[in-house]
Order: C-alpha cells, then structure tokens, then sequence
C-alpha cells in the first residue's frame, strides 16, 4: 500500500482553494486525513470534499500538527503567519501567495522547469504568480534547447485572478450593457486601491499596485520569479500587466530571443511538442490558436501563433494561455506535492 | 467668404462613415454641397446628417461629377474601383480601407506625423489602419526627438473595428453569461473566415486573414504602414494583433527603443506633452492611466504607463489608447481632408 498523508487546505471557500480541493480528488492525490481551514468567520461550514462533508476549522498554528502538506491560498497576510507554524510542525508548507516567493530560502517551483530545485526546502515552497507559471513553462523547453537572452510580455489577464468578487461583478456589469462606462465598479483593478475602474467592455493596464519604478507588482513578480525560477539572474524581462473581461485563462503575448542562430519556427514547435504540460495549438490554416475560453478547465498550457521575427532571426513571438486558476495556481501546487513525493523529499 | 467644398461620403450607412457624417458636422468642414453615397442596396433611404434630411444615392463614378471630397468608406473593393473614378473626376479622394495604403504612388497620411506627403498625391490619398494611426502619432514625437530603432506591439482592439454586426455580437453574447463558450458567434474574428470564435469572456488572437509569414494582415498593416508613415523603411517593427471583448477604443502595449542615449522617462513625457494630438494620461499615484472605456468618442491618443525598460537603458513601455472608430478612422480621414485645405493642396 503507497503511503497516505495528511493535507491541510488553507483558504479552502476561496477561489483557489476550491479549485485545490477539485484538483486533489481529480488526481486520486493519496490523502489519508483531510484539514480544511479557513477564517475564523468561516470555521464551522460545512464544505463537500470529494463527495463527504467537511467542518471547516480555524486556520490556526495547532491546526497543523501532524499534517504533511499544507497548501496555503489564503492571502499573503495569513501565508507569513502560518507557513512558517505548519513548517515549525514538520509539515511542508506549499504556498500560493507572494508572501515567501522571492526568499533566497524558499524554492519557488514550477514541476516541469526546477523541479530539482524541491529538495532545498526548509518547510516551504513557494508557488509562482499564475501568469509567470504559464510562461516560463513554455520558455523553459525553448531555452534547453536554444538558450535565451531576452524576454519582452504584454498579458490579457481574466477577472478570477482577482478572486469570486471579481468575476460576480464582470457578471453584473456584462448584463447592464446600455450603462457603458457609467456601471458601478468596486473591486478591480485592486480592492484595496483608491479607485475602480469598470472592466466589462473595458481594458485596465494595472494587475496589483504600483511600485516606485512605474511597474506594478504583478510586472514585477513576472520579471522576477522568471528568473528565479530559471536560474537566469541576468536575463532581460520585461512585461505589461493587463486585466481584460475574461473569466478565466490568462493569455499572453510573448516576444522571445534565443541564443542559437538559424533556428526555424519549426524547431520551436518540435520543441513544444514533446515538452511536458504543454500542448501546442498552432495551425493557422484552421484558424487554430489558443484562447482563454477554451483553455478553462484545462490542465496544459497552450501554445500557438509561432512566428519569426521579420527584423530579427533570433526572434520568435508566442502567444501562451493557460487557465490561471489550475496551471497558474490550484495545479500547479498539487504538482508540487505530487513531485515532493515521487522526489522521495517527504 | 471661405471657399465651400462638395462633399462626397461613401459609405455612409457603415459604421466609420456615421462617424465621418458627424465629425464633418462637429468640426463644422466648409461644406457646400454633400452627397451621400452607398451600395445599391441602400439607395433610395433617407438619412440625417446635421440635422438635415438627406436621400442616400447610389456610388455609380457618375456620381463622383463635381465633387471635390469623396471620402471612402465602402470596403476595400468599392475603393479600388470607384476612388479612381472619383480621383478622374477631379475629386481628392481619401481612402479608408486597405485598398491603396501600400500603393507608393498613394500617399498614408497621419497629418500630426507626415502632413508633408499629402501634396505628393495623384487623387488618391490612404486613411492608415486604426491601430497604425494612434501608434505613429505617439512615436513620431519620440522619433523627432531621440530617435527611434525598435518597436514591438501587442493590441488589444475593439470589436466596432470588425463593423456594427460584430458590435451585436458582443452585446448578446454579454448578455448569455451561462451559455459561456457556447454562445453563438457568426461574425469574428473575420465575418468571410471559416471559423468564428465567441468573443465575449475570450480574447482572439486573429484580427484579418493569416498571411504566409504566420502573421496576420492586421499585423503586417501595422509593420508595413508605420515603417511607411514614419519614412523609415529599415525600422524593427513586430505587431501581435488581438481582438479583446471591448466595443470602441483600442488599446496597444508598445516596447520601444530609442537611439539618444540616457533620456529620461520625464524627458519623454515631456515630448508628449506637447505632441499635437496627444494626451499625456500618466499619474500612477492617482492610477491615472488611459483606458478604451474613457477613450470612446474622444478625438485624441492617449498615452501612459511610460516606463525606462529594467535591462535595456534605451527602452521604453508605453501604454497608447484611442477611439479606433475616431482617430482611428473618421477624424483621421477629416483631418487629411482640413490639412488639405489649410495647406492650399485643393
């Protein structure tokens, strides 16, 4: 008989802890006691978990003696608190928050790029933001085989990245269509911003909030995790942050230059093709590219609009969508103690 | 007394040619006469422009006699057929589709970038794509200024810019939540293409027909068209084009590179500060930034999010919003036809 493991569900009503939930049942993830918590305000519902009913506890530090894993999708402020109490209490503490991520002590992983980097841990790992994930697991096959030198992304980025709020007021904005700019707006760009701004039938250019160099956060974690995650300190990242009115799947416009001369869109996509989580759509006589309301649901990142640069022969455009709440969270973590364990790590 | 010009719109039913009935009545042109023209099928209806009833007639070259204007807007096939007409009728004719943009004996004019190009012109005068236009009145400035050696562009471009059916589209699929990708979806991304793909909830990254290079036509106008206005036929420019849930203004995330060295993000916001035709909308401590949502029915580019690339010390980000329909289109097209007359060409 395999070995079981108790799980702790931090942040389990959430957006991504739902999906964690769904994705730990999918996958027959070999649980032998489940802990789902949350909020004090929470603590107490009933929650389903593959098909039995759950008492939500209180997402305290005691709550996590004994458990194994611990998967967090809380907020940053309860990840700083209680990742470090779950690691104190020998269980890994996988995190999905940006709380930990650019510790030189926490690996930041995602499975098919660093998976080698898991055994470093010390208690806790940290799970990249949705929209570096998506990308720097395309990136990744590309630079084993041709090398890397520059990275240039502008992103289109769905609603639930902002959370349940988010995506319940695309919906009632979608539906007031005669009101155009005039519906009221109360969560994005940030909740905790000074203004909102409506995003049905609108584009906003802010993903988190700005940093002193005129970048926001999220354009910042892109530039940095991508390069934490694949080991290239130096690499050149630049990237643009953009919500746009989609529920999920977040899409992305990548311009790449690689280090090895000649190499064909061809070679590209050879590439793609036998790389691990990633299914290339790129046909362009069918009109097949990836789209972020065919990628929900879906495990794979998808890849497609493969072209050479017409100035620069090293230069390839990509376009990468992935459902942000699998891939670009809930999966991706649960990828992570799958690769704990095949690892032997725990 | 100011001298008065016959008018010619064809078109007049579209989309963009309501937009050029308006703007030539907002902007009070010294119009004599106009004559409203379209498809057969039109003909015979009876139309309002400035509060006036108008009977539409038929586009026959008969009906280009004694024009001066003929302002086209009647797709690519009308243009290349009946501008000719109207240009051997002695008319100016300004062209808004495709149809001769490329042609070298056809002038592209963006009046704040190349108003120095009309007087080269043989009766036929090109109206630039959309998302070409608000992209070259905010570089030539820069250009003029620090000199320009890179761009690369990723669009996020309304439906109004596929015409009124597209419009609609969006509108009932906005308003079937549920049905999620299974909404109906006759008419994008190219009405004449083999697949439609819903756009409400999804982005696409397909915006015209694919060319043999993988690119797209959209975003070869845009590569070839820029190096065209901007005289710089050696100039870099890549373009992903994408078609985003959003009714009028499209919006552009453009790296550029500059060839001065060590200017500032403040020198740049200062250039475009006092650029004709631009507004500067770039505070982030206030999320001041230019969105399509507040773009809509406004004649001006907006520009923001101006941002020193983090690797590249003659990098730029910026962030370009416009009314495609607008400065996209038809006060595009009107401003040729004024520059026309204040440079004495007719």
């Amino acid at each position: 008989m395999t070995k079981q493991y108790t799980v702790a569900v931090v942040g389990a009503t959430g957006a991504v802890g739902t999906k964690m939930m769904e994705q730990l049942a999918k996958r027959k993830f070999p649980i032998g006691k489940i802990k789902l918590l949350a909020s004090k305000k929470s603590a107490g519902k009933d929650i389903t978990f593959n098909g039995q009913s759950y008492t939500i506890e209180e997402a305290t530090p005691e709550a996590f003696e004994g458990v194994d894993i611990a998967l967090f999708s809380a907020g940053g402020a309860v990840s700083k608190v209680l990742a470090p109490e779950a690691a104190r209490r020998g269980a890994v503490a996988i995190d999905n928050t940006s709380a930990f991520r650019m510790d030189p002590e926490v690996p930041l992983v995602v499975p098919e790029v660093n998976p080698s980097d898991l055994a470093k841990h010390k208690g806790i790992i940290a799970n990249p933001n949705c929209s570096t994930i998506q990308m720097v697991a395309a990136l990744e096959p590309i630079k084993k085989a041709f090398g890397l030198s520059n990275v240039i992304v502008s992103t289109y980025q769905a609603v639930s990245g902002s959370g349940i709020n988010a995506i319940e007021e695309l919906k009632i904005q979608s539906g007031e269509w005669e009101k155009g700019k005039d519906v009221e707006a109360n969560v994005l760009p940030v909740k905790s911003d000074k203004k909102h701004y409506p995003i049905a039938r609108n584009v906003i250019p802010q993903i988190d909030v700005f940093t002193e160099n005129g970048f926001t956060y999220e354009e910042m974690k892109m530039i940095n995790e991508t390069k934490k995650i694949m080991h290239m300190p130096e690499l050149p990242v630049a990237a643009t942050c953009v919500r746009v009115p989609v529920v999920s799947g977040h899409s992305e416009s990548v311009y790449i230059e690689v280090e090895k001369d000649n190499v064909s869109v061809e070679d590209v996509k050879k590439v793609l093709e036998n790389a691990s989580g990633i299914k290339l759509v790129d046909d362009i006589t069918a009109q097949g590219y990836p789209m972020p309301i065919y990628a929900e649901g879906e495990d794979e990142v998808f890849v497609g609009r493969i072209r050479k640069d017409l100035a620069k022969d090293n230069g390839f455009h990509l376009w990468i969508v992935a459902d942000n709440l699998l891939k670009g969270a809930a999966l991706n973590s649960i990828q992570i103690a799958e690769a704990l364990i095949d690892e032997g790590i725990i």
